[in-house]
């Protein structure tokens, strides 16, 4: 076959469809339920976008293009800058807080490896406005309920503060106590080598490098306090940081899920306050579901500075994530009911019955190939039919129609004129309603 | 602002994204009712499989580009190319018939204007596998019943059979009778100094060429027929028109808004049988909603001739016209509940207490900025919040919770620990379970 799907893209058949279809809606209802709403950017923006966020470097992971107007565009990467830029052009009117979430597409020019695409999905959300612990608290709540709905049983959370790190660097002296540059950048990948370089190069001696080092190691808040204790650059953020864990507790995120990791640096310069990413362990090596903080893009969007709270999750490596678990919820795809004429005569009649179910919600199908009756048994059968009906002639001419149950093989007789209402009683609610939305 | 949505684009707020959801939601039931499964493809796709499918002129529409591996793609322009890819790479061993569906984004480079965008969205299907009236009649009602069920009052259903025109052109004599080339385009368009000319060029002398354009003039099939009385080539078209249009009724397209249209030519040269187009009155000149027919995709993909019906709607337009005849659904996005702590102390337990609705099921909000109480009651009603509850110490003390209807303006006392109970037992199901999904 000559054309093929392009490298590192997927298609998706029925069932794949349906049951990615039922962890979005899932996802999204979730969202609901915490008072965001859901809003939608193109899927190509101006390349300038993404490079004032992220740097001239991420071009080469890009979709970029220039179309025949001669703009400079990208297919999105991800979908913070564009829905900040849709507020910044639109939205700062609002009321706040402004409570934003999205899922949808992104692309990146990648070499494809196992849960990894050139297309790829994202769930994620930007809480604009407030500045506050319950507001931090609320979103990391956020993306654990929305991972535990879907039926996730292992998750890890690790929570830092970008400005406990900053208080650290401040404290030892180093230049890069901004938190900006290659050293976050070394500290995000934890590059140990890298690490230990730009420490030194920022004339932080060996024993403070070793010190610097052992914090990664700390995994609560108590031992991180007294670990600290001679780093009071630190304290304040330490203090937001030890709010934001209790009051994501009261917010229905389990306590024996949450660990404390101080070196949660995020790789971009525009975070601001919390941290935090959430692991599926089931997963082993590429194991990170969602990643987000506490960040400020107004310099991106020279508007005014607003705090705002975010996150990011891989949808596809979600659904990797509970494939691994055994939780992937299993489309049914069958249909309701399957009608087919006996013959040439009683079509017409086939036909109105079927239609007549449909009005009544049931997902109904009639013959469309002309097969003779046991052929199209095997057919009802094989597209998951709940009930078959055989309408001959001679079932128009008596009024009574067989409805046969496909699951018991049981046959009942019922009126022409009621079988709507014999199927309506019994199927509703049935696959019609639980066909995700 | 400097960085702004690439020009033809749109961004969706709250409002819209629901709205849109609603009707999109509408349409997926629908097509379920109908038997049809929904399918996912790329985004992007190799540029040879549109112009292999539309030839070499479509480029120029398209936001085609090189990526970094030197391989030519383009955003799809249509989903029909992309579907039938997918369906010859991997679906032709699946049971026949094979209903397929798609709800997706597509992309054209043309001249922004009202209601025409460069990112656009398209409902469509395939169907694959029977060559028969009934599968054809099911198609066309299934059109119909989409955009009835959005609560569209107008419509106009134009049918035809493209082996009515090419009869009537074998009939003629004139070598554009297998429907291919400039003449079935200068048709579609009906251009009639175009078809005049083409019609002269292939042989045709000037009193055919009148009686070929008042064919055009005829809306039924018994005039039709008696026009086409002497164009014997035509005869067997018609016969299947006639019986696709009886079965369409029984699958419930009303007879009063059925047209014939013997001109329909869809301006491709892979249309086989069958071809409609849907049109919106209340839209006035670009009124078409959608357009499709029967035909044969196997030349494209090199793989075995399989009849195929199918159709595209514009998703868009749709909205359009629902605005146009005020049937567009309002979408409600208030909350359920808003809860307010007064000062400090009860804060946590003001977040417990939403979070206990949430899990019951509510849409709910807690104060994430430290607002008074007086501008929190303002918050709650700005936010559409049906219910709002201001939790101070005295309330946690008593265990005693005003909660204040934002309709009424009434307000009861409930205990703390029976508020969930009270707030579900009043608003499930609410607007939490009417939010299309």
């Amino acid at each position: 076959m000559a054309l093929q799907r392009p490298r590192g893209t997927r298609d998706f058949g029925p069932k794949e469809t349906a049951e990615r279809q039922r962890v979005a809606t899932q996802m999204r209802n979730t969202f609901r339920r915490f008072g965001f709403q859901e809003v939608q950017t193109p899927t190509f923006e101006e390349l300038d976008l993404f490079t004032a966020k992220s740097g001239e470097g991420i071009v080469s992971e890009l979709y970029d293009f220039t179309d025949k107007g001669g703009r400079h565009l990208t297919l999105r990467p991800e979908l913070t800058a564009p829905t900040m830029r849709f507020y910044y052009n639109e939205l700062t009117m609002e009321p706040k807080p402004l409570k934003l979430f999205y899922h949808a597409n992104c692309f990146r020019y990648d070499r494809p490896q196992k849960g990894r695409y050139r297309e790829f999905w994202q769930m994620g959300c930007e809480l604009v406005g407030p500045d506050t612990p319950e507001a931090a608290a609320e979103v990391v709540a956020l993306g654990v309920t929305l991972l535990r709905d879907t039926g996730l049983e292992r998750l890890d959370v690790r929570i830092g503060h970008i400005g406990v790190l900053r208080g650290v660097l401040r404290h030892l002296g180093h230049p890069s106590a901004d938190g900006r540059g290659g050293l976050m950048r070394a500290i995000d990948k934890w590059d140990e080598k890298a690490i230990r370089d730009g420490l030194a190069e920022g004339g932080v001696d060996a024993s403070d490098i070793d010190w610097f080092l052992s914090l990664r190691d700390i995994r609560d808040l108590d031992g991180l306090s007294s670990a600290l204790a001679r780093a009071e650059e630190a304290t304040e953020a330490l203090t937001q940081l030890r709010d934001v864990v209790r009051l994501a507790e009261a917010f229905g995120v389990p306590p024996d899920i949450i660990q404390i990791d101080p070196m949660i640096a995020r790789g971009l310069d525009y975070y601001t306050g919390i941290v935090f990413e959430m692991d599926a362990p089931a997963l082993g090596a590429e194991k990170q579901l969602l990643g987000g903080g506490a960040y400020d893009l107004s310099s991106v969007f020279g508007g005014e500075p607003v705090a705002t709270l975010g996150f990011g999750l891989g949808f596809d490596r979600t659904l990797v994530a509970l494939d691994a678990e055994g939780k992937r919820p299993e489309a049914r795809l069958g249909i309701d009911v399957y009608v087919a004429p006996i013959g040439d005569a009683p079509r017409e009649r086939a036909v109105l019955l079927t239609t007549g179910l449909r009005r009544a919600g049931l997902i109904a199908e009639v013959d469309l190939m002309r097969r003779n009756p046991g052929k199209n048994l095997k057919a009802a059968d094989t597209r998951g039919a709940r009930y078959a009906i055989l309408l001959g002639a001679r079932e128009v001419e008596s009024g009574q129609v067989g409805i046969k149950d496909l699951a018991s093989g049981d046959q009942v007789d019922v009126p022409l004129d009621r079988v709507v209402e014999w199927l309506t009683e019994r199927l509703v609610p049935g696959p019609a309603a639980e066909v995700p939305a």
